[in-house]
């Protein structure tokens, strides 16, 4: 295993961080990395909105599930898909663009997305930890508020930073699915009862299958915030879907 | 800049692969990467399609806006949101789970694409080149139907691998925007059409701006695969809606 692929695999969420400052040149280091990563048609269809003002990030530890950590954050970035920059530039190029559709918006949620990883293996390449805060999607009257966000601006993901505490290094990552749970060959294959009870089975060493899964849908699925994230996701696509 | 950062600055698309095959080991790595990647409360909100069948290769190759270099990719991986194990799970274990909303939609679409760049990322350190295809958003009926996908589940990235050939080796990586294009402070400013022009000066050397946006429009956004796109995945949504 090399160096890279090493630094991968253990990387975990970290949640509670040291006093150590993120310098000015590593925040630079893992902007410029999250900048370099693939990006459909070299159009980069996100804007990174830093948070720098420590009563913003209050409100959004708030806003986002009610998590204190965020506003412990050195640094707390707002990965947005962005449409409303490409349409501004159209209209500036005198192109009369169609206005954007929800496969756009979609693009540019994944080159978010996949901007959001560089800068997470970026950090953890420099010591420095992250967690990832999808409940940005959530509330989205407030945060297009307390951000500014104009309509064809979607706040795919926030991610926290900062330098992990000793009791965080050692924390166990979580235990992913195997392999086979995961991977399929060439067609998708519905699981059946026996096989989803297989993949979940280390979840199961000490309560039942259903004993489980009812609290984990609970916590997950049936959740308010899990609600929520769905009614605000819809309040975002209004502006893309034209039916 | 440490060998991680470095290694995610180099990394451009490659899409011209030599005879070399991809071992079994590599194709472990990489995939056990691309899992190894941050999810949502560890729910691995994917399934990923290994596709060797070489006559679905040349389908997808078709399907996905006519790129043949598709179906000469040494390993082909279609990274799909699946919110249908997760259901099935909450059925199986008898929770009358909700139906799945459009924040579970995202949620996964956001779980499927940073492991997809956990898996870029591996497959680079190992020499092995990659390249995204967002065209696997398209043509929603005809990928239902080839991969065989249950309404819960969206192919939200595709990525073709193989070894680089020294043309694609030596090929330059497209030059991104400035920093300060791309990042913004606390909140979202809508670019005036002075700093849009800015942004985008570095295209503009051999032409006008408007030139540039005209082409560059006609070719990304009013081209038949980006409206394709848009149709396709209000057609993936729909299972999604509850209005």
């Amino acid at each position: 295993m090399n160096e890279v692929i090493r630094q991968l695999m253990e990387r975990k969420s970290v949640r509670v961080y040291t006093d150590q400052e993120i310098s000015p040149d590593e925040k630079r280091a893992i902007l410029h990395a999250a900048m370099a990563a693939p990006t459909a048609g070299n159009q980069q269809l996100y804007t990174i909105l830093d948070i720098t003002d420590e009563a913003l990030k209050q409100k959004l530890s708030v806003s986002c599930d009610n998590q204190p950590f965020i506003a412990q954050g050195k640094m707390v970035l707002i990965f947005c898909a962005d449409f409303q920059k490409w349409y501004d530039v159209f209209t500036e190029g005198g192109c009369e663009p169609r206005r954007p559709g929800v496969g756009d918006l979609l693009l540019a949620v994944s080159d978010a997305n996949i901007a959001t990883q560089n800068a997470v293996t970026a950090a953890q390449s420099l010591g420095i930890g992250s967690c990832y805060i999808g409940d940005i999607m959530e509330n989205c009257e407030t945060h297009r508020e307390l951000l500014h966000l104009p309509p064809y601006v979607f706040p795919a993901a926030m991610l926290v930073f900062g330098y992990p505490t000793q009791q965080q290094i050692q924390r166990p990552k979580p235990v992913r699915c195997r392999l086979e749970d995961i991977v399929q060959e060439n067609h998708y294959v519905r699981r059946d009862g026996k096989q989803l009870r297989k993949m979940f089975e280390k979840e199961c060493a000490h309560q039942s299958f259903d004993e489980w899964c009812e609290k984990f849908c609970r916590r997950k699925y049936n959740s308010d915030f899990s609600r929520e994230m769905s009614r605000s996701v819809e309040k975002y696509l209004q502006d893309f879907l034209h039916r």
